[in-house]
C-alpha cells in the first residue's frame, strides 16, 4: 500500500466508503522488516513523507550497517544521524556512495537530482551551535528543501541579524538552533510571521547546564510563534520544518 | 504600511530594488501605541496574520481593560487569555459584545461571519486536560480556523483513539494537550503526517512536577514531527498550528 | 535453617506456637560469611528464593573474585551485573565454567538443567534499550523463568507492538525497557492484565537527562498496572517480574 | 464479548487458530461510552478484572456524578479518588449507596457480599502515612482482597516493626507508604519474600521536597523485590499489589 | 565616625599611618543597636551610603514598626520593601510623613528636597515586570539617582525597544528587569557599553519555573556586560546599579 | 527495662557476659503502646536520654491530644513541634499546664525546677530566622540544656558577630539558622572548636528555592566542624546538639 | 564611524538634532566581517571600550586562528579565553607575539606600554579557585586596568581576608571567585562600599553540583552590593568590573 | 599565642578582664604563612585541634609539595586528602615518612606513638561505600581517635548489622557512610544514643543521582540524632564525630 493508497483509504473511511474496522485492520498490517534487534518500519516514508533515518547513537556498527543495508535495498534515501568518527569510517567504507560530515555528524545516501522545494532558514547565534545547525541543514537537504544557512547572528550583536532580515523573511519555516540563553529564538520569531522551530543547543558551560537554559528560554518565549525541540535535535527541528516547508506539495 | 506593503517592502529588499537601510529604518518605525505600563504592538496583525492577543495573568483588571480598550478601537479582532473570574466579570461588563469562557479562561471578541478554514485537531489524554486544550481551540476559533476536538483518547486505552484515527488523519496541524507522562503526542505523532504541537499540561500530582513529566516526554518523543510549547500554553500551540494550517492561504 | 524451615517458623508464629521473641532470635541468627569488605548474606537464596547477586561497579574485580568463589562454594547459582570488560575477562579466567555476556554486562554461573518456568516478556522500545532488557533477560533466565523477548516496538510505530499481541498477553508478568519519553510503558499497560514493571534506560540525549524523562513519564503512567525501578536496572525488574511469575509455586 | 470471551480469543491468537488481522480489528472494536468530556472505557473492567476507577482530582463535581452514573448502570463496582470535602458531599447526595471516606478521600459503591480473597499488607512509616494508605486499603478492599493494616512502624524504632513481622510474611503483596526518607521499603523488603511496592508519601519538609526524598530512596532501594509508584499513588500501589495477590486466581 | 572619618582611616592605613591592626579594632567596635530580634547595622550608611534598608518579609509588622522607629530617629532615610498590603497600613498609620506604595510594595520616608544624580535606565519586557521594576525604580529614587523608566519593550516586537534606544544610552547603568526567557538583558547589553543589571522576575507559568527560566538565560547572557541578582530582587538590582551610578561622586 | 539496666545490658554484651542473641531478643522486646493511628515509642527516652517529640504536622488534631495525654500519662516531658494555630489552642485547652509558643510554633509540658546544664549557642543570620532558631532553643530548654541566644548578625555587618565571640566560644555546641546563602554557619565555623549544627531555613524568595540554597551551602562549608539538618529543622539541630552538649554527664 | 562619533550620533538624538529614523539606520549599518562560520563584530571595540574577545571553547582551532588574524588586523588587541593546551599550542605558533597562559587558560595579544587604570581587587576563597580568578585578572590587565590578586582568604580562617582589608577598599570594583558554599562573596560585600562581582567556581564535589551551591550562595547575598554571573566566567566578571572601574574615564 | 593562651584570653574578655576589641585585635592577628596561591593557616590547629588539612583536588601537585613541606616544618601532623594515584606518588617521593593511601585515596605524616582516645565506629551499608568510610577512618586515626569499621551491613540484610549492635553501642560518635537509599544512617540513629554523622556516597547509579538520593533521604531522617555532611565528605563526617569523641579531653 503506497501513501496514496494509504490517503485514499482514510478518505474513504472519512466519507464513510470504508468502516473504521477495515482501516484499524490494515494499519494494524502495515509492514516492518525484522531485524531481531530492530524492526525497520518500512512504510514510514509512505506514512509520513520522510526517508529512512536512523540514530547511530546506542547502536553498534554493525547494527547500524545491517539497518542501512536494509533501508538502502529498499530504493529509500537514507539519513544516518549521530554518526562518530568510527562508525563514520565504516559506514564509507561499506556504502562508498554515500556521503560522511564530520561537522553534522550524519551520513547520507541520497537521490542527486532532486530538485529542492521551497526554502527552510537555518539561523545559529554563535559558531558553536553549527554542528547542530548542520544536523538540521543536512536533514533538510536530503529531504528536499531547500536551505538558506545565517550564522553567527546572535543579539550580543543584533545589527548583525538585521542584515539578513530579508533573506529570513522569505523562508516558510524557521529552524534557530543556540545555547547559552537561547535569546535569538524569541527575537527571530518577533520577526517572521511563519513557525519558528527552536533547538536548544548544548554547548556553554556553567549554568547552561547542558542546553537546559536554552531549552527553558525557548520555552518561555514572547514570540507566539516559537515551538521547541529536543536539546541538540537538529535531525527533529528539521523534520517538523520540514513537513510545514513541504505542506503545499500536498494540497 | 499594512501587511501586504510589508511583505512587498521586504520582496523589494529580496529583489535589490529597495536597501537593507531603508528597511531596517522602516522596521523601527513599525507603529505601536504607548499606554505607559504597555506598548500596544499595533503592527503584530499585520507582521503576523494574529488578532490582538492579551496575557490577562500579571495584569490588573484596570490594565487589561485599556489594552482591550485600545485594540478594539483598532477594529482588530480581541483574545484575552487567562481571564480569572473576577477579570472576566469586569471584562463582560466593560464590553457586553464579547464572551467570557470560564473552561478555558478567554475573553474574546470575534467577529461574526468569518468563515472557517482548514483543520486542526485538538485531542486530549484525559478530561482533566480539557481546559489547556479550550485554550487551543478558542484560539484557533478566534484566528479562523475549523477546529476538530478528540478528547479524553490517552492511551491507557488506545482503541478510543483508534475509533477517531480517520477524522484525526484529515487536520492540517494537530494540537496535542496530555498531563501525566505525556505519551499521546508520541503516539498520534507516529500516526499522522502533519505536525503534532505537543502542549504538556500541569495536571497530575506527585512527580508530575506541574507537568514536568510530560513536558520531558514530549520533548524526548520518538516521533519526529513533535514540537513542544510551554506547559499549559494552549494559546501557544494553537499559534502555531494555526500558522501551519494557514501557510497555504499565503501561496 | 532452610527456606522450608523458616517458613514453618513464622507459620509457627502466626499459630501462636511459637513467641515473637524466639522469633526474633533466630533472625538476628540468620548467617552470614565475613569477608571484612563485603558480609555475605548466604540466608537470603533461602529467605527470598534468589541465586546470589553481586553488582560489579564499584567492587574491585579482586572483591568480586572473592565473593563469587564464596558464594560458588555454597553450591548456589551466581549472578554479577554491571561486568565491565576487565572484569569480564578476570571472572572468566578464574571461573571457566561461567559465562560473560558483553551485551547484558552479566556473568553468571548457572545449573544445566533448570526446567524454566511460566513466562516473562521483556519488551524495548528502541534497540538502543537492548543492554538494560538483556541484563533484565538474562536475571529471569538464570533464575529459571521463561521468557519472551519482544524488542524495538516502540510508540511511534506501534503497529509493530499490536504484531506481538498476542505473544504479550501470555505473559504473566512483562518487562518494559524504554528510554527518551518512556511511553511504552503505558501503552503496554493498557494493553495487558498483568504487572508492568517499567525499567527506564538511560540512553537519549539532551532533555532525556540520563533516564530521568522516562522515569517520570513512567511514575506517571496513567495505566494502573505500572510499577516502576531505577533507571537502567535491568536486574531489579527481572527480580520483581521472577517473583511475581513464580508465585503460583508457593500456593 | 466478555472478559472470557476475550481471552479465549487471544489464546486462539497464540494458538494460531484466528489471525493477528483479526484480533486487532477485535481490539479496536472494544466497547467504550461517548460523554464529551469522558470516553469512559467499558471494556476495561474485562480486561483487567478491575472496577471502573475515577480520579476525582482535575474534574468538575458534575463530570464525575456522571461517569460515576455511567458506570454504575453498567452494574460495576465504582471507586472514585481524590475526593475533596464538596466532591464527596455532593456524590453522597447523589448516590446514597456509596460512601464516601474523608480520611483515603475516596467514594466507593462496593458489592455486600463479595468473598475477600489472600492477604496485602499495607504498612506505613508514620502517622501522617496514613491517607496514602488508607487509600491503598480502600482500594484493595473494593477490589476483593483481604488487607492488613500495620501502621506507624519506621525505622527509627525499629522493634515496632519486629513485632508484626509474622504477620508481614503472610501477605501474598506488601504495599509501604513511607515519606521522609522512606526507607521502610528497604527495610520490609529485605524481610520478605514478595513483591513490596512502595508509595513515597508527600508528607514531610524541606528537602522531603513533596515526597520526592522517599521517591529516590524507594528507586534506589537495595532490596531487590521493591518496585516503587508515583508519589501520594495508594490507589496505584494497590492496583499492582492486588493483580499480584490474585494472580492464582487465573491459574 | 562618619563616613568621611572612615575613609580617612582606611587611607591612612594604605598609606601606613595606621596599622592594620588598629583599623581591625576599630572595624570591630562599628556601632549597631540592639533590639532583641534585630541588631540594626548604624553604620552602614557611611559604609556604603546608603538608606536604612528593611526587608518587610518574613518579619512581624510590630519588628518593622521598631526597627523604621529606630532608623528614622537616627535622621537616615527609611526604605522598606515587600510590604504588603497590611504591614503598609500599619506603617502608614505610624509614620504618616511615609509613602506606602502597592506596586513596588514599598515604604518610604524620604528627604524632601534633595537633587537627584546622574541617571540609571530602568527597563521591562512585559507589563508584568513592573512591579519588580519598580521597586528597583523607588530604591533609586530614594537613594538620590535620576531614573528613566522603559517599560514593554520585550524583544518579540523588538521596534519599540529601538525607538528608545538613545535615551537608553544616556545612563550610566541599567537596571533590566525581564520574566519568561529573559531574552532583553542580552538585547539591551549588547546596544550599551555601560553595566546592565538583570532581574529575573517570577512571572510567568510552567516551565519558567517561578523565575528560573529568566534567571538562567541572563546568567547564560552572551552579552558580556550583564551581571544578574536574584530573582525579583529590584532592590539589589537597584543598589549595584545606583552605587555604579554614583560612583563619579566619590571620585 | 530502664535506662541504666539498658546501658548495663550492653556492657554486659561487650563484655562478653550477656550474649548476642539474648540482646537482640531484648530489642525486640521493647515496649511501645499501640493507639492504631501510631505506635508510641515508651523505650525512646530511655534509649536516648530525650522526652516525647510529636511532630504536629501531618497529624490530627485528635491524634495529638491522644498521643501527649499517653506520653504525658507515662510521667515524661512531652514536645510538640510544628503546632499551628489552631492545634495550640486545642492542646492548650485539653493540657492547661503546657506551654503553647506561637513563635516557635511549640507546646511543652515541662517539668519545673530542672537545673540547665552546660551552655549551647543559638545563633541566627538575621530577624526572620528566628521562629526555627526558637523551635531549637525551646527543644534545648526543654531538653534540660542552657541556651544562648545570639540573633541577627549575618554576615554583610560581620562586626556584628564580633562583638559576640567570646560568648560563642563558651559553648559547647552551636546551632546555627540561616536562610538566603547561608553564609554564617562556615564563618561561625571558622570561629570555635566545638562542633556547628546548621539548619538551613526557608525564609528569603527566589533563587533561595524555599531554603535550598542556604542547605547547599551549608553542606559545602569550608569549616570542617559543621554538620547540617534538614530545612527548618530547628528541633533536629536542637536534638543533635542537645545531646554534644550532654555527652560529659554520660562519662 | 569611531566611538567618539558613535557617541557624538546619540548625543544629537538626544538633542534632537538628529532623528531616530537615522540613528536606527546607522545602527542596522554598523559594520562585521563574515567569515562564514562566524561574523565578527568590528563594531564593538567601539561600541563597548573592549578588545576582541573570542571564547575558544566549542569552536575549531582552525576558527580561532582565522577569528584571531582578522582581529589581530583591525589592530585591536585580542583576547581569546578557554583555551586548551592544544589550541594554546596552535595559537602561540601562529602568532608569536601573543601570550598562552595556562593558568588561566588564556591567549592574549596586548599592546605593549599602556598605562593601568584605577584598580580592581581579584579576590579568592581558595586556592582551587585561582583559574578562574586569574582568567578574570588577565582580562582585566589586558583591558588596561590596574589588578590587585588577594588569594586564598575563605571564611574559615576570616583573619586572613582581615590582614587585606585596607588594600580591598582601594579598589572601585571587587571580583570574587569562589566555590563551594561562595559565602565570601557576601562577607566582601559586606567590608566595602564598591559593586562585588561574584563568580561562582565549579571546583568542589558533591553537592556543589558544579558551582551551583556556589552561584545559589552568591544570588542570595545578603550584601546588597553583590552581583553574580555565570559559574567560571571569570572573563564576564572581569568584564563588568572592568567598564565599572573605567566609569571615570567617560566622565 | 597557643591553644592554652587562645582560650585563656576568650575567658578573660567573658570574665570582662579583656575588652572586646583587644580580642578582636588580636584574633585579627592570628598567624598565617603566605605562599602566593594560599595562606596557610598556622593557627588553626590551636583553634580546633586539629592537623594540617590539606585537600589534593583542585591543586597542583607542586601546590601540594609546597603546602605539605611548609606545614611539616611547623611540626605538625599533616593530612592531604582527595590524592589521586600521581600526586600520591609524588608525594611519597618527597617526604617518605608519609604513608599514601590508595583506597582512601588519602597521603598522612602521623607522629608514632600516639595513644588513641574513646572510640567512633565507621559503618557501611555496601563494600562500594568502603573508600569514603576508609577516609573517614584515616582521618580519625590521625587524629588520635580510636577507630571502629563495621562494614557492610546495609538495611536489605538487616540481621547483619544486629550482630554488631553492642559495638556499636560502644561508641560516642558514629559515622554511616551510604549509597543509594542512605537508609542505613536512620537504622542506626534508631540504636544509638550518641550523634550519628551520615555521609552520602556517590556510588550507584541511576537515580541516585551521584549521591543525591542518600543525601536527601539522611536529610529527611526520622531519627532525630542524625546530621549530615557533604556527598563523599568522609573527612569532614570524621572532623566532627572526632571533635565530638574528643569533647570530654577538654572537660
Amino acid at each position: 500500500m503506497n501513501g496514496t493508497g494509504y490517503e485514499k483509504l482514510l478518505g474513504d473511511v472519512a466519507a464513510g466508503r470504508v468502516s473504521v474496522r477495515t482501516a484499524a485492520e490494515r494499519l494494524a498490517a502495515l509492514p516492518f522488516i525484522e531485524m531481531g534487534h530492530t524492526k525497520l518500519d518500512t512504510h514510514r516514508p509512505f506514512r509520513q513523507g520522510f526517508p529512512e533515518v536512523v540514530m547511530g547513537q546506542g547502536k553498534l556498527p554493525g547494527q547500524v550497517v545491517q539497518i542501512v543495508r536494509t533501508a538502502h535495498r529498499q530504493g529509500h534515501v537514507v539519513l544516518v544521524t549521530r554518526v562518530g568518527t568510527e562508525m563514520g569510517t565504516i559506514l564509507k567504507r561499506g556504502f562508498p556512495a554515500g556521503r560522511h560530515d564530520p561537522v553534522s555528524r550524519t551520513f547520507t545516501i541520497a537521490k542527486k537530482t532532486r530538485q529542492k522545494h521551497g526554502l527552510v532558514a537555518v539561523v545559529t547565534a554563535g559558531t558553536s551551535d553549527i554542528p547542530v545547525a548542520e544536523e538540521a541543514a543536512v536533514t533538510l537537504d536530503v529531504m528536499g528543501h531547500r536551505v538558506e544557512r545565517i550564522y553567527d547572528v546572535g543579539v550580543a550583536g543584533i545589527h548583525r541579524l538585521f542584515k539578513h532580515i530579508a533573506r529570513l523573511r522569505k523562508a516558510r519555516a524557521v529552524v534557530v538552533a543556540a545555547g547559552m540563553e537561547g535569546a535569538l529564538a524569541s527575537v527571530v520569531g518577533g520577526l517572521v510571521a511563519v513557525p519558528v522551530i527552536a533547538v536548544p543547543v548544548s554547548t556553554g558551560y556553567g549554568a547552561s547546564f547542558g542546553g537546559v537554559a536554552a531549552l527553558l528560554g525557548m520555552l518561555n518565549s514572547c514570540s507566539m510563534n516559537v515551538a521547541v525541540v529536543n536539546i541538540d535535535n537538529g535531525f527533529g527541528a528539521a523534520a517538523v520544518a520540514g513537513i510545514i516547508n513541504g505542506m503545499d506539495r500536498h494540497v
